[in-house]
């Protein structure tokens, strides 16, 4: 059986929250925690719409909190696949806080999560392609690689010399 | 008033948490989100007891997920400050699974969170300096400014060239 | 201050939730109340865009359950306010429930929810009108006036006969 | 087998709650979910008790929320099933409010939910005639059979000059 | 201000929870836990009943767990002012459960705990005497002097020989 | 199979929580059901941790609140096992509240519960021997037999005269 690509658009999943008392901190904002948490159920949805497969978290990348979030807000979190590798899929979510009164709504987060799909028995599984499509879904599907490549040398199974997306950043000229 | 150096080892926190079935997904394997929930709580409190102040999560660098957690496992979380900044901490955190038969533990599961101290309206606070001792507190401690560098970078904070700690590793040499 | 009349469209408010065992009854399905809950709050979100003001749940209006949901199915939900009144606003709600192989979304569920604006101490405040497009918001829009006319009566505040709407549904010709 | 008919007073269910933080809105007042929630499983313990058998949530009809209920409060939920049908249970709730220092106890809140056996597969069981005794029994086991015919017609399943009851209540004379 | 003496039978509580998979320890039983904390609730809110005040946990007595309840019982828990003390109430607590298919009702535990009523700033506050009425009610009124001997004893407040109650127990004729 | 005694050490469990809204009463304290709760949980695990087996939940003795722990406290609860009879274990538990600003740490709480280890069945199974070597681990090794016999007065399973460690303590010289 093969497998067919799919567009980045058909894993979008959005979640709306609103932040209650025991999700915040003594001054009253939303937890690091409990956004993580939140994230990652919606992430693993995108993923798995992507794949059709059960998915597993494999690992999350450079999560910022720039903005705290009141008590009370109204927090929407959008998740895509932003590139498939053989058996794994990374997911770009965005977060959002909308203003009570004006309706505005803030960026405030963004996050990059890990998926690796797999069998009952927890054995990967191939995934479809990712096809990206507008400018800014192409432009996360660049990225994933050297993402990618930087996590490995991390962990200690690529060499930095064969990383040669990264090697190009530091490089003297 | 001047801030007192802290060791490593004042920070320590523990948290026993045992996995019940909401924490699971359908292959009955403990939730990403719900460990990186635990771990921000675990740190959280590491980094409190460091600086003493209220904390508020400012990252999450490098989780990896590599072994599957099952249901009713007894997990140990453990988190200690790895280096302290001028107004935000790394902490290490470090997870453990036991084997509810042989009471082997196995470690499964290693992250990094960075916070930030702050006062009563949101804005930063100067934290103590970290004093490691052990050869490990040592040795995260010394990677602790590779990876802040990484972090600046990839959040367009600093140049790659002003990365001295990375060019190093990059390096044609 | 007048206020602007708003599109249905704007109050758009989509949940995606995962069923977990917590939420499901002995034979592994979503229990009701679990899903009046989430109904409860998307809903309510959807009202507090239409009005930017704080919202209370005033009555829930014919919801059933037609099909079970199945333990670990992705349910999403959408809520958009059908009709405002002086200081209501009556929300219709869609539940969907995704297959994990195929991807085929199926409708599980309709309800109506009807919320009240509110200032702090609870008074009532006028709400936008509101402006139906699709032609689904217009059917639901038509309708709303005949259930509010039901409820009336239902609840004794409205005499049989003065229901012209309803009147006519029950006429003789 | 022949199933006996029961008593209404034999499937009373009485549920005790204590408003929490966690169950209030940003007035500091309980959410309509969570009551609907409460509600849910109070009725289905009802209802189980009437047939002992698995019941699932069939439908939630004119449930309104008069009082605002504070944090702190303790809510008394009452269910009893109102009327049995072929394998489905009408099933009646009263919710009261118990002021913390004079004891004095406020109904403030009537819902109606209706419940089908099933059996393992999810199909429907007959369930035993329900016997209405006291005064308020005789009234809401009279009132069922209207609001029955009123749920079949507004779900296009009885055509509605064939709902007898509610044809009275609408006719000219 | 006199307090007036209240029946034992006006402070009546009962809750009725269904055991969830979430409650349940890996034999599929009720966890000891959830239920401490379902009778701490239940028997909390039978003090505030008896002296309308805010009441807190002062301690719990001689709780034994003798028969496992399995997930998706339903569980009655029934508490009752058993005697008042200056500033301090000794609740008992009886836990019933009820066989899914024959509705028959098996007695599972029994416990105590003990409440003190306490103002805003948490000093004690004196409660109305209690008045015992049925044969249950009196034993138990009865046997309450001598768990609060046996209690203060343990704590290293009252010396063995003061405890009158109890040296009959253990005296050698 | 013979069964190696253990050392008290080795079963000795740490959890810190975090006291959340959720967790606490009008006064803003922690409620004493969730640290009952959670004293389970600690205790559980240490139990388990000395036989390796599943273990449920016996009896729960003498368990007194002292102080009120605020919201926002840090709870470190520490439990290990005190006494092993033939197939159960009591088990000591120490709850201290840590000072925010200072770091100073409480005792704020003392609590004994008493858990049997189980096969699959429910059966009881023989656990190790307890060995004592800390100055308060051997105190506490004999005391456990003295609550055990006083215990079993409670449950009518003993005859007082029988308890020869008890009437010591109540004996006339």
């Amino acid at each position: 059986m093969s497998i067919q690509p799919k567009k980045a658009s058909e894993s979008l999943t959005i979640m709306t929250e609103i932040v209650l008392p025991n999700d915040t901190n003594v001054l009253g904002n939303l937890m690091g925690g409990r956004l993580l948490h939140w994230m990652d159920i919606c992430s693993a949805t995108a993923a798995q719409r992507h794949c059709r497969r059960v998915v597993v978290t494999a690992s999350v990348n450079n999560v910022s909190f720039d903005h705290p979030i009141k008590l009370g807000s109204i927090v929407t979190i959008q998740a895509k696949v932003s590139r498939a590798f053989t058996t794994s899929m990374e997911v770009y979510i965005d977060v959002w806080v909308e203003d009570r009164v004006t309706g505005e709504r803030k960026k405030c987060n963004e996050a990059i999560y890990t998926f690796v799909a797999v069998d009952q028995h927890g054995a990967p599984l191939p995934v479809p392609e990712l096809v990206p499509e507008s400018e800014e879904e192409i432009k996360r599907y660049g990225g994933a690689l050297r993402r990618r490549q930087l996590a490995l040398i991390l962990a200690g199974k690529m060499k930095p010399h064969d990383a040669t997306e990264l090697k190009a950043l530091f490089s003297p000229s």
